[in-house]
């Protein structure tokens, strides 16, 4: 068998560490600077011919800068003779650029999707992709993991009463995602129903489903600026929930989400560590899990040619 | 014919501007703003239906931000059914990481090629290549324009007798560009040789070339932080230069470079704008020239299936 190393860049050092601690690895060495004129200086600081080499690196902000270096790395890496160049991303940088939603948009999900092949990533291990259709956009082999296993058993650590819970989505788009959490922890769900009656008209919070007295944890892929997840818990407070948690997969928390996350009636917020939150970030409302074990897992078996699949259902 | 459309991005959009007016159209209407992740958002405000367009962008600082507006930007003309996607670079970012010059390096140079033309460019137009290499990368064409003549336009209306100029280059690689140069001004060359001659012993300068008493002009493609021309214009005077001025098509100017260039030797910096100047580094010494002209024209004989190479010899 030919030799495993994993290598971190700059977007999440810490969790690419816990990964290697998790595998009971070193991790690769190698650094990313910058030339004077900020242009990106890759070196890879040990030989890795004919090595199976993952990559750890998440697009979040700042999202161009992540990507330029996880591309220039995998180049570097492709041409250093490595046998196989797998993209570990945690978090998929540009994935609500899915799709044309007006005229002369570009897709940007699909951009990176080429990008990524061209530079030579020979395979890519993600989570929680904002729309699983992404996969399709890889000609190449992709593992997408999932973690609702991990959020939902920490709901169940809680021992909140089965019977209390209700899993809540906070649109349409995350029915799915609500009804596999739900699944786990033997609840109903609910969704809110936002509707515009009227162009230029606010709009109306409508909740489908009984939240009354209950338990209610949103759930959501990606918290950006936390409006959609705050103004849905307020809508939950007001339908009669008596706590209303949240969590999601990606914390992204930008512009005015962490303000709104503390000025919110949300009790507590659960995220994980695919992105890393800089401190001006971390709230004691904010929880974090980590996906370490979750992705030392996906690339023991990548490595090991075993099925990811089973990692997740 | 299909329609023309020039598009600008945000590094350098007094070029495009003036590239336009040179051609007596307007710019194509789009915006590239961020969502509040700071993820690129562009959005092209016109239709380019069956148009042939081009993109003006140079890969300056910040480059992987310019680089990433660049890709999405092409991917989005292309997806809105443009004829032609023409991507013109006056300065091509990268360019100096264009080979493996030890083990385990990138190329990216190679690698910008490649996204460039997985993004969609169909054609590329760009000045002043730090090795004309660099066009064998692609596999779409190329015209490789030279900022050579405007350079030497520009010295020879200053009116310093011919007899006592001489073009220097400030190291080996860049003899040819010099030699063209002189060509121009009907003048000899000179060429600083440094070398080290030992390990960790300072550089020797040796001026190879007679440079006594004579105005010495040293070009160079790219000027960065200054250090190999500022040294060498001390080197000449110190050889007997009676003037130095120095000249590039590119002014990076990156880390100490306008304190080096006030406090050296050099009478008079002459760059073009193929990198914009931010207020910060415009200095006295430094003078402007436009290859608005230049770039113009080449996008004329593009657009008009002319040939591109009578613009430069
Ligand atoms: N980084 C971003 N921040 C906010 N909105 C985005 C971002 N990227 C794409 N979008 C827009 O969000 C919409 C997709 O979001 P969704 O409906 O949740 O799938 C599209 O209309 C995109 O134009
Ligand atoms: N942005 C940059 N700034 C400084 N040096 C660079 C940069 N990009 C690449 N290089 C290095 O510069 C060398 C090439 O410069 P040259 O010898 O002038 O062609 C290579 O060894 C590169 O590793």
């Amino acid at each position: 068998n030919s030799q495993l190393k994993i290598f971190s860049l700059n977007s999440n050092n810490p969790l690419a560490q816990e990964i290697a601690q998790e595998m009971g690895v070193e991790l690769g060495k190698s650094s990313v600077k910058h030339f004077s004129d900020g242009e990106v200086q890759i070196s890879i600081e040990e030989s890795i011919r004919g090595c199976d080499v993952f990559i750890v690196q998440s697009t979040s902000a700042p999202v161009n800068e992540h990507l330029m270096e996880l591309l220039i790395m995998v180049d570097a890496v492709k041409r250093a003779s490595a046998r196989t160049v797998n993209v570990v991303m945690p978090y998929y940088g540009y994935a609500r650029q899915d799709r044309k939603a007006k005229a002369r948009e570009p897709i940007t999900a699909k951009l990176v999707a080429n990008l990524l092949e061209t530079a030579g990533a020979t395979r890519v291990i993600v989570l929680d992709l904002h729309a699983p259709q992404i996969q399709g956009f890889f000609d190449i082999l992709i593992d997408h993991l999932m973690a609702v296993p991990l959020l939902s058993d920490y709901f169940k650590s809680k021992g909140i009463p089965e019977e209390e819970i209700v899993v809540v989505s906070p649109d349409h788009g995350g029915v799915t995602r609500a009804r596999k959490m739900a699944e786990r922890l033997k609840a109903p769900i609910a969704i809110i129903d936002k509707r515009r009656p009227k162009p230029n008209v606010a709009e109306v919070m409508n909740i489908v489903g009984n939240v009354d007295g209950k338990v209610a944890i949103l759930i959501d892929d990606i918290i950006d600026t936390a409006g959609t997840i705050t103004i849905g818990a307020d809508a939950l407070r007001a339908a009669g929930a008596k706590e209303v948690y949240a969590c999601c997969s990606h914390p992204v928390l930008s512009g005015p989400a962490i303000e709104r996350i503390e000025n919110s009636s949300i009790k507590e917020l659960v995220v994980t560590n695919t992105i890393q939150l800089p401190e001006e970030k971390k709230s004691p409302k904010i929880t974090e899990l980590s996906v370490a074990k979750l992705m030392a897992d996906a690339i023991s078996r990548v490595y090991e040619n075993k099925s990811v699949s089973t990692l997740f259902d």
